[in-house]
């Protein structure tokens, strides 16, 4: 956006807004429309945090990876001094995309394989051989984009005054710290074009209700799909014991506060802007691990002292999460490739040490979320063939199970006109 | 549409109507142009009558199909009480499709695989496990979508207030009957994705004009290609004799009054808003089947006390028709797939008892129509291309031979401009 | 356009005209967006002068080629007189496309495949069986395309009134004649569907200061990335040594006069509207075609007396360059082929006579420009990608290396822009 200001909201997209009703899905345009998806990139894409990669994807200084966010194509590179940095992966010279493949390694510089400008890693404009001797090489650096390392993790804003991290890193730290994510290595991605607009990925996301007909591997392994006041008294009793036992336990070896609900997390916070949340639960009695029969699929990671530590499970709006057992992580990017159209990569983390073959074996760890995650996409391309249609009207939410898919339409709602409002529009 | 009354015509779309010239082909923004294609969904494929499928496709309770129309996602389903029913194929809770085959066999209930909102075959809804108490169930059954049944085919309409079908049924009722479609089964479907406007589809399918050069094998079967006013004399006297020999032997047998001319049919009627025809008409001498020798290729279907019975054909405008003989018929069920996309699906159908191997024999019965259908393709995509040119101008029919294609333009002309006169536009 | 009026460019071309930047690449909605793209086929792909075939291709009278401009369908065909002719590929009918091969032969009339209508081949219906008897015949031409063809290669024009064409012809035609075009064969035809926008290839064409980074086999043969400004002073004298020696030989020979330069030829002219530049250039010392090894790889063509004769090259605005080695030419021909496609084919001509296997072999004589060809398109789509970016802004041409690129730029505006003034806009 080069630090202009944001265009006010179009009056069909103001009126839009004021049409959807409360409580229920959201009006069919906001799902399908060129010009909502136009307005969900400026105003949610273009000013938030969105997680780029992990920090073990860029470990050695030179490392780089690529990514696009809509037609922005971005780059993430480790500098000399340790620290990563975020550009916009653009010539300023030509515009051609200056990295081009997804991950790599430089030298010292950054060279645009067109006529050789060439960059320091820290994106000031070093060389430009064939130029005239007054060229402005101070103005013509590669655009730099806001970057936050969290415990392994890389966040970039495109905004050019993004909102700050420091709470985001303040919650997230603590509960991903024991993870060791620093210091794991990915085993392994898998690419996915969903044919669905990104929000429908979200409210799928954001309740487990769907779960019991449409994750058996899942549920026999998680409580999400209970809700703590419409379980059987049985169940209820069963999941405190969990809870409390399991509270004991991580408190004495450190691994901070879990939330005391086993069921769904509560996020986001539509009223006060909580985008980010992250928490450690139970698995069921037996279970260790997210893996298709809950036994150990590889070597553990971090500061785990033994293999009972539940899942962490750490998401943020508008593009990731990530739920990681003692011995493995996975991690669900989004990136938004068209109205109708998320792009969605799966990554599997490991111990950085551990060998494949020898501590783990992607047969294995893989099914699990690959079958969740796939029976997922499959789930919202129907939604959007539905949503679609001209006979579809917004639906009632389920008071009991699909109250954090309320609050995400009224979190992405309060982004949509909110940041109208903050750009001086009524 | 949900019975809010039809936006009015564009002042844009009614200039482009106000210029079209008389007896021509159409100007080439109504064969290519997005909006012209949004106007032809809401006021022709959204208020008429559809062909959706055969009753045979639906054959016991709870056997369904489904269907787009445009971005409409519809099914049809057969009830219990033995009526077929069509609903938007769009849950009311969360908008996923419900029915996600393209056919199918449900039990009692129509279950939606999201969140399994259970609906009754007759569209109510009849349970929403995990939502709250004071869900207004009465309110959140299946958009019902209007249907008819016709002997074994069936008709569905979009619109709030279809126009009346009764004309169409008292029409083709007595023509379908012998053909005996309520006890047929479909051999076989093909589905083609022809990049063609829907309106050139319907051009090609209203006159024989180009068959002689075209269609080799169906010009050796039928008179369609003669027109009574330009033919020799020798011919005429042929297709005289042959018309008056069928007529006194079909009246004998009780098949209806076959019409008295052999060339084509006069249709539509653009005045009348005739969008529906059927007769039955002799083949040339020693053919008793449209197949690729004239010989008969399976059982004999319905009534038909021989085989010398010509050919039952029945066609309603926007997006059917059927040629049947004796032993075998052939649908043709366009549905629109853009401004230039027709998604076509032909059919062929022969009566319940056959038995492939036994009484037919696919490699003999498709190729009459797969091929005569398959040129006609090749030949509307080639004049997509043509009248997708900057310097394409409407040309002139033939009084002689193109008269039902000027008819299908002014009758198409009349439904566009037409609805935005009933609907409050001058 | 049939004769009517450019429209006016709109207003917010015109403003985004306004905005352009001196010396800069384009603003990138110039590079992606669909107005912009209509704006450039009415204002420089329909009214200047295209390179559509080389007359080889159509050798015998009823010999024709088809081509597609943007959604133009057009043919070029031999008349019996041994005339080249170009007509819209539109027939008057119906609208189908007339000739449905990309070449053919016709007999003594081009007959439409749909209904026979039947045109002579300089484009006067010469008959149409089946339509009534007071037909306009002489009003139902073929649409006339105005044609030149010089020395080999035809060219045409879609304006209604095409600027002249004997100002290219006087220029081109010395240059071209030796090379012996007009009896050449089409050895080998490579089509390419490159995903970027038709100027970002001419502006990759209309410079060599990515050549010694990117093309590694172009380089050895040739100076064009060396600028006499530029250079040592020890490979400035190498090369007005070379120059000096060819063109002492190659006005002996009557090879007409070469620029006394060996780097890049400065053209376009954007002021003077000068679209068309030919001429003769050396190769490096030990060079005598641009194949991988610098050997001839077939038979000399045209007039040539030796090998010794360097380079002719030739190119229009805005679709067409050729080189031509001693013994075979490479033309390259662009289409436009969306925003951001462009349709590309590269020809691989040799003397009429010469015989595969014997005179020439393909895999000697092609990787010398296929290779660059693909290295030029490869960059060509990582600018598109860049110049897609938000962020990316118009960057500074080399005032040594980019004159001819910043001339292409300011041709294309006055084009852009100046038609609309000629249309009668400010």
């Amino acid at each position: 956006m080069n630090g202009v200001a944001l265009p006010a909201l179009s009056s069909r997209l103001r009126d839009l807004a004021k049409r959807q009703p409360a409580h229920t899905t959201l009006l069919g345009e906001f799902y399908r429309d060129e010009e909502v998806y136009r307005a969900d990139l400026d105003r949610i894409w273009r000013t938030g945090w969105l997680f780029a990669a992990h920090s073990c994807e860029l470990a050695a200084a030179g490392d780089f990876v690529t990514l696009e966010v809509g037609d922005d194509p971005l780059m993430v590179v480790r500098g000399e001094d340790g620290a990563a940095r975020a550009f916009h992966n653009v010539c300023r010279h030509r515009g051609s995309i200056v990295c081009t493949t997804p991950h790599g390694h430089l030298g010292k510089r950054i060279v645009c394989p067109y006529h050789q400008w060439s960059y320091d890693l820290d994106g000031k404009l070093a060389r430009a051989t064939g130029m005239q001797e007054d060229l402005q090489k101070e103005d013509l650096g590669l655009h730099p984009v806001h970057l936050n390392e969290c415990e392994g993790l890389i966040f970039i804003s495109l905004a050019a005054s993004p909102p700050p991290f420091d709470p985001a890193g303040a919650e997230l730290g603590p509960v991903l710290k024991p993870q060791g994510l620093k210091r794991a290595r990915v085993a392994k991605i898998l690419d996915y074009r969903v044919a669905a607009n990104w929000k429908l990925v979200w409210e799928n996301n954001r309740e487990c209700f769907h779960c019991v007909s449409n994750h058996p591997q899942y549920v026999k392994a998680n409580f999400d799909h209970y809700n703590p006041d419409d379980v059987t008294p049985r169940i209820r009793e069963q999941m405190v014991a969990m809870v409390k036992r399991a509270e004991a336990k991580w408190a004495a070896c450190g691994l901070g506060t879990p939330r005391t609900e086993t069921g769904l997390t509560p996020f986001p916070d539509a009223e006060k802007n909580i985008w980010f949340a992250g928490n450690r639960t139970p698995l069921v009695e037996g279970w260790v691990s997210e893996s298709m029969d809950g036994k150990q699929v590889s070597t553990l990671m971090g500061e785990y002292p033994d293999p009972d530590v539940g899942t962490m499970r750490v998401r943020t709006l508008p593009n990731f999460w990530n739920h990681s057992s003692c011995d493995h992580g996975v991690t669900t990017r989004l990136l938004p490739g068209g109205a109708q159209t998320t792009l969605i990569r799966a990554y599997w983390l490991v111990d950085a040490q551990a060998v494949e073959g020898r501590d783990y074996d992607l047969v294995k760890m893989m099914p699990f979320w690959q079958l969740t995650s796939e029976q997922d996409w499959t789930i919202c391309e129907r939604q959007q063939q539905g949503v679609n249609s001209s006979a579809y009207l917004p639906g009632p939410y389920s008071t009991y199970k699909e109250y954090n898919v309320d609050s995400f339409i009224r979190w992405y709602l309060g982004r949509l006109v909110g940041t109208a409002a903050a750009a001086g529009v009524a």
